[in-house]
């Protein structure tokens, strides 16, 4: 018995392993050995946010349970494993998105035993629906670990993609609902140096 | 007061970011799009340990706070920024290693505000020092995770490096205090099938 759910467990984790080749459309901040800047994988931004949880936990509007919203950051993108990264603006991609991650879930949490496959499932959906305080803290990291490296980058992937402000301003509707004290921190400093017609097109006001 | 101690957060958030950089010496097990292997890095590393953590806590031969061996795990390499990653079977880089990291946890960690830079500077040493059953837990995956890769890509990086059964059993000598049934498991189901001349060569007995 031990054996039989060790072996589910052990093919979970090994599953898994396939985050690391889900590109993103984010930059990171130093370039590779012949200089050029290559993009992030779900795995290393995982990691990161991961580790921001723990960093600013004291900035959540509301009390958070730590080990739960670090959980759940590690685990959001399992499902792009089978249905891929949706980049932020992609409004097509978009569409079929819910449903392609649902079927993702089923399949990749199917491969735990049971009751882990449950409270895994579980913890992606909350992620998703954003109604607990750690959701939202999740998911206003989830947006301003991006935009940091994005600032870092000089806005290279805002410029590559021709995002407007008016975009970024609402995909981030969420942030100051997880972190008042984050958000504006993200926009003085990460947001507004950028908006100059060429990184961030300003179509609008803050 | 808080906009400086949030500056200090933001600009350890964004150097750790060059862990992302840091390569080791294990294959992912999923080729790339040109079919070839390509070898972990430490964000990615420590992204899968503290899943492997999350999921396969009830192992523990001890009880152990999971928020702490979790953000262990998640902190552990970050001081390979600076000193790089040094192989398991390295013996003329490990002569260094301690007081190369050392070192790179003083510069890495003092960047923090002062209360967190002695806390994830305490929660690395504990690591090191593997006196906790955190700590003992943590390193027994961080044995148990490449060990499953290596197996997974049919040795790759053991043959390549000519690695032999006695510097493997000597590497995983504190794996059975962390976990003995992970360990029990990896011996028989990573290493044992292995263990041919090729991939792993057999000078001892297990």
């Amino acid at each position: 018995m031990i054996n039989d759910r060790l072996q589910k467990q052990f093919a979970f984790a090994l599953e898994i392993d396939k985050e690391k080749m889900i590109g993103r459309q984010t930059y990171l901040s130093t370039p590779d050995a012949d200089n050029n800047l290559r993009k992030e994988n779900d795995a290393e931004h995982a990691w990161h946010l991961a580790l921001m949880v723990i960093l600013l936990q004291e900035y959540a509007n509301e009390p958070i349970d730590v080990l739960k919203t670090v959980s759940m950051v590690l685990l959001h993108d399992i499902v792009e494993i089978d249905a891929g990264d949706t980049y932020a603006y992609d409004e097509t991609g978009k569409l079929d998105q819910k449903e392609r991650e649902e079927k993702a879930a089923e399949r990749i949490y199917g491969m735990l035993p049971e009751d882990q496959a449950r409270e895994w499932y579980v913890l992606w959906k909350e992620f998703e629906e954003r109604k607990t305080p750690e959701a939202r803290f999740a998911r206003a990291l989830d947006n301003l670990q991006p935009m940091m490296l994005n600032h870092a980058t000089d806005g290279k992937a805002w410029e590559e993609h021709g995002v407007l402000l008016s975009q970024i301003l609402k995909r981030n509707i969420p942030t100051p609902e997880g972190s008042q004290v984050l958000w504006e921190y993200g926009k003085e400093n990460f947001l507004k140096p950028n908006v100059d017609g060429v990184k961030i097109k300003g179509d609008c006001n803050f």
